[in-house]
């Protein structure tokens, strides 16, 4: 027995939160928001699209450094208005700073420490033509 | 070297977006939101408090059920746009609808899947006096 369900996009006018995790490692990347527009575009493509809220666009992750996020799984909760989606990040980093994953950065008790390093260096992968 | 910052909770209205892993298996449990009152609560007493859309107030997550969650550690996001709350889910069910994970439902080719058993009733737990 399946459910038929339709995400909810209304709760935050027009835009679904979505979870980004990594399949393999469990580690969460990011979060995003879609417009219906790019919620289909991943059911079609299978590789993660996302609205951006700076350029007021659809954006295909990755789609500028070729580091996509493969969908392998697409969970949604238990008030249908926040998607999980379980990815393969190409090229190992997710975060346009470089780091594996957007929450590089630590509470402590006298600020925030930043964790690891940057798996890429944003200025080559992002380099201007 | 510590990083001085503000999380920004002017991005969505006031709210900011906290994602919330279980600390100790990795499990993605909710997304939830903190006003400014409810990130200090959060900070203050180390149990997640979020605020309530729904009823449009300060909300101690578990304060009913008695499934609080105690917060391990806090991440922040490259935009400190959003947080991730890595908790202990007392009661191991973070879901109001009695499952470990909000996110119970998976796609498939014919619709939306419930995966898993719930944990605890919730006619049980959420009981009127």
């Amino acid at each position: 027995m399946k459910e038929q369900i339709t995400p909810r996009f209304d709760k935050l006018g027009g835009l679904l939160p979505a979870i980004v995790q990594d399949a393999a490692t469990g580690q969460v990347l990011m979060l995003a928001f879609m417009n219906e527009e790019a919620w289909e575009m991943t059911l079609k493509t299978r590789e993660a699209h996302y609205y951006s809220r700076s350029r007021q666009t659809l954006w295909h992750k990755g789609g500028t450094s070729g580091h996509v996020q493969r969908v392998q799984e697409i969970l949604l909760d238990c008030d249908a208005d926040t998607v999980l989606l379980k990815v393969e990040q190409v090229g190992g980093a997710a975060c346009h700073e470089g780091y594996a994953s957007c929450f590089f950065r630590r509470l402590t008790a006298d600020g925030w420490q930043v964790l690891g390093t940057p798996v890429f260096d944003p200025q080559e992968v992002y380099k201007r033509g």
